[in-house]
Order: structure tokens, then sequence, then C-alpha cells
């Protein structure tokens, strides 16, 4: 059986925080940079947000510190039904996915599928798309699969 | 005001489980490898343990699986006072450190403390050392030092 991803490499840490702004300042201070922009993620029309298959508007607060090989990636959510959401109200701010850039969307989510790891949120972003997957039983964390186009 | 820690590169994403085997089995699965093998820390006599300041008799099962620059290491505590334990009884299986490799752990723990980031847990492994650090209300995620000889 090969690697279900197609991939073994990390490329982000993704933790929820209640108030984005507050969490970027200290992490800029404890690396020595500056304060990275933050973006907020589009609304349906455009990200097709689905979480547990039916459409969701939320959308989230975003921005990116990059450390090597992988990012860190701190994620306010709106309130709105997501994974993001739902990781904050069960577990506070905390890690809520690592994520592994894969060469087959498609492929991944199948084989994650047959190994018993359905998607719980999906969504596309500006050249590509991303599924979040329900591994945290199994695995200890939300596996993220991207894929760039 | 400089990089606190003295280093901006991630190694390790640290995964508290209940049974190390069933969660070693799924990420090999997963990544389609073989198992790595399964180490236990050392007792007090060697690793020292520190737990909010008190001598800590608690050991851990560890195993890693290597991706690119960054290890997964999954962490079965004994149910003795730990950070892990700790970790795994507030928030289940989850993740309970991201790790940096520092230049000198004395300072990184300075410079930290002077930021309010005082050290949870502290011990010494065959090689090196380790510290946790109170971050997880600051940064969302706990942040361990490691220095190796």
């Amino acid at each position: 059986m090969g690697n279900l991803l197609g991939t073994d490499q990390v490329t982000q840490i993704g933790i929820v925080v209640k108030d984005i702004e507050k969490s970027r300042k200290a992490w800029a201070a404890m690396l020595g940079v500056s304060e990275p922009d933050i973006i907020v993620t589009a609304g349906y029309d455009q990200a097709q947000t689905e979480y547990h298959g039916e459409r969701s508007d939320a959308t989230a607060k975003l921005c990116f510190f990059h450390l090597g090989q992988v990012a860190i990636e701190l994620i306010e959510p709106d309130g709105k039904p997501s994974s993001w959401q739902d990781h904050l109200d069960q577990f506070g701010e905390s890690v809520q996915h690592i994520a592994f850039v894969v060469p087959s969307m498609k492929e991944a989510r199948r084989n994650l599928a047959e190994a018993g790891m359905e998607t719980i949120q999906t969504g596309e972003y500006t050249g590509g798309r991303y599924a979040y997957l329900e591994t945290l039983k199994t695995l200890g964390v939300q596996v993220e699969l991207l894929e760039n186009d």
C-alpha cells in the first residue's frame, strides 16, 4: 500500500484563534518579524465552501508566518458553521490542522475515504482548493489537503 | 527586537495520543511507510524531568515519522503528572506542541520569560535537553525548545 496522500511533506500548521490581531502580534514578536497582512477568505460565490456536505457562508481571517518548509497559519473564524469555528468552540485556541500539498485532490480524497477518513469541509481559493479530512480520531489532528493549479 | 528563539525552523509537531500503537498504525498506513520503533523516555535519574518546577517521574512512549523538515512525534504519556498528560486530559488526542531546535536553551528561555512565557516542563534526553513553554494562551500552541549538544 503506497502513500495515500501522494506526498509526505507537511506545509502548514493551522491554529484557530479568537483574535487574530492579538495572536499575530505575539507570533511576530517571538519571531522578530513584521506582522504579515491579514486576508479574509472569499464568500460562498467564490469559495463555494461546503461544511459536512452543505453550503456554508463561513469565512475566516487568515495570516501566515513562513518558517522554512512550514507556514504557521493563524485562523480567526467568523462564527458561522465551519471546521474552524467548531474546533475553536470545542478546544479553544489550538492547532486545528496540518496541511499537505497533494498532487491530486481527487485521488487523495478517494484513498482517504476508502481508509475511513471522510471529508469535513471543502472550498476554493485563488489558484487552488482545500479539503479538511476527519482524521482527528485516527491521527490526532485534522489533515488538510491543498491542491494548487 | 530580534527572534527570541534564535531560529525560525519548526522541526517537530508533537501529538499526544491514548494508544501509540493504534495511532502509529494509522499514520504508517496513511504515509505508506513501515511502523517506526517506539521508544520510552528515561526515568528521573537520567531525564531529570521537572514539571511546574517539581521533580516528575513521568515518562512517555514516543515514535517519530520524518516528513521533510518536520517530524510528527506521537506521544503516549504514562498517567503521571506531565505536560503531555495534562494536555491529553484537557483536550483529548491533539497537537500538544511544535518544536524548534534552538542554538542556546538558556538564552531562548530567558528571552521568552522576559516576554511572559514561562517554562512548564524540562528534561534531558541522550544528546540534549528540552523545555515546554507556556505559550498556549498567547500563541495557540505550546512551544518546545530543543537544544542538542
